[in-house]
């Protein structure tokens, strides 16, 4: 492994095992039948064993958006045309985007990482240019990024879970946006899962039966070039991947080192989040999974991370979105768990 | 029909269409795919054409608890005991309970309504007294009310709703609290549906295999009896409801008579809101619904009224709580709706 790349394989530390049974005792007093908060009892639970503290809190959140462009959009595998990628880093900038909108309402720290659009995007306060290249190569034909443009984006994901510990950031939420990068997840994820494009490949922002089929046909050509060369995650990265991907990716990795709890969006977050996991397997412990999406290979992924999201309303916006939409039921269970009296301070009998 | 219920028959008005109409063309707009946003685009719409507003707010919100006993808490069909009801009344008031740590979160109207517990709830100016009797009969050998005692609970919804348009409230929620309640609404829900209680019945607030074949025997008994009695909605609420769900039924129907939206909570909440829509089926397009329980019998409620909850987070604890958890995700997708830029606002270009 290549110096850049040596912090990838520092330890991440597992969550605290002694909050968490802590945490969940605090949970059986509260004035409630055991359990019946269900997925929120268990989310808390193990916030506190991240937290390293009894009551966690959410209130101190980084939103971190990477953009890049994809080379393989010249294949016409998205509905949307290539420079709607910059065109959104404007609108996320200028806050007309769902997940400005979001993280305004949310409190939250936003901030968007251009790595590489087609397009120059406009310069604003809230955007950072770590621009790697104007978007990936066309992996149907190449590579889709070298050794060093991975190493960047890598170091690209790192750097803002760094942005996030300076803010004293309680939770880590990463989003995506680059026209075509469904297709490159859902490579990777098939690379990965040494699965078939037919299993995992879905409609994106929109595509009609034929072009979903075109896809899975650019898909598959594409991994019968590359799937000699991909034994390791990080060959599967720079092959298929996104640098907005691969950003990610290493995100989840430098929050884990931290001990930083991440919410994991969607499709595309979920399959950085395989290849994190499989890069260092201890990063799962860190990783809560928002939702689960419409895209096709979706759940697919969360089956492979031994997850289940906690929202499924059909979404299919990316951006982080769906992560901000379920941050404000994380918020809560933490402060039920805070904040809900135990039987015996209220005088509530418990069980016959 | 007798003078005390004849407000059940008012008019319930449909949701504006035009209004419906608008606001599916302002989301169209907006800069995301088409249905990105999933079930929450939907929300909004129906919540435009609800409030007759082409950008909903909901900002005032009122939560009211209905408590009361249950006579066939005698026949053990609880892992509680029943004096819990009014300890918890106590609980909701001085703000150890789940749904009054969720009020304040979200800073809704509470309120609570004491329609009858078997032990006497301490004075608290958050708790309404309507009290009716110190609970129901034991429907497994009467039933459970009269005529009389049945019109009262539904005034008291329909009480509460006054109140809610009082203070402005954009969206009603109810809530329940009564130990053994859950014994009742799968009763209720079995007439209505002409369902045997092995579908429908399920382990409350945490039966084990015994307790629940126990409580499908009561309930299969109670059933045989009042059977022949129970030809209409009314009837049924009466032989085997209880006051705090004919009170919800109440609620309901005088929400949507007075155009206010409904979002509805768990099982018990749900089994109110499908002998409502029984009673006036145009109390159906007024009702949300937050989410799907743990509950044996609350799919089957849903499926009935052809409604998807939002969330499916294994909650059964009622209260109104998972109605409370879902509320952010309402008031985002109203916010989503209002704040994102459109496509020519942003220069954003739309599909190829």
């Amino acid at each position: 492994m290549n110096a850049p790349l040596r912090w990838l394989h520092h330890a991440v530390a597992a969550p605290s095992a002694a909050l968490r049974e802590q945490a969940r005792a605090h949970q059986a007093q509260l004035t409630k039948p055991a359990g019946a908060l269900g997925l929120l009892e268990d989310l808390v639970i193990e916030l506190a064993a991240m937290q390293h503290c009894l009551r966690p809190t959410l209130e101190r959140v980084q939103i971190s958006i990477f953009a890049a462009d994809h080379g393989v959009a010249a294949e016409n595998v998205s509905a949307f045309p290539q420079a709607v990628t910059a065109q959104m880093v404007d609108n996320f900038a200028r806050g007309g985007a769902a997940i400005s909108v979001l993280a305004t309402e949310l409190d939250a720290h936003f901030e968007v990482i251009d790595l590489g659009t087609m397009l120059p995007s406009a310069p604003h306060a809230r955007v950072r240019r770590e621009r790697i290249a104007a978007g990936t190569a066309n992996f149907a034909q190449d590579a889709a990024m070298s050794a060093a443009q991975l190493a960047s984006a890598l170091g690209s994901g790192h750097a803002a879970v760094q942005r996030a510990r300076a803010q004293q950031a309680q939770l880590f939420i990463g989003g995506e946006m680059g026209i075509a990068n469904t297709t490159s997840a859902s490579a990777l994820a098939c690379l990965l899962l040494d699965a078939e494009p037919q299993a995992l490949v879905g409609r994106g922002t929109g595509l009609d039966d034929a072009g979903l089929a075109h896809k899975i046909s650019v898909i598959g050509h594409a991994l019968d070039r590359h799937r000699p060369h991909c034994g390791t995650p990080l060959e599967a990265l720079a092959r298929v991947g996104g640098f907005e991907i691969a950003a990610l990716c290493g995100a989840y990795i430098a929050a884990a080192q931290a001990g930083l709890p991440v919410l994991v969006d969607g499709f595309i977050c979920s399959a950085a989040a395989l290849a994190a996991c499989r890069l260092q397997p201890g990063v799962r412990d860190w990783l809560l999974f928002s939702h689960c999406g419409a895209e096709a290979g979706h759940a697919r992924l969360l089956e492979a991370l031994r997850a289940r999201g906690l929202l499924d309303l059909q979404l299919r916006l990316g951006e982080g979105s769906g992560a901000a939409l379920a941050l404000p039921l994380l918020r809560l269970a933490c402060r039920l768990h805070a904040n809900m009296a135990s039987f015996a301070q209220a005088g509530v009998s418990g069980r016959d």
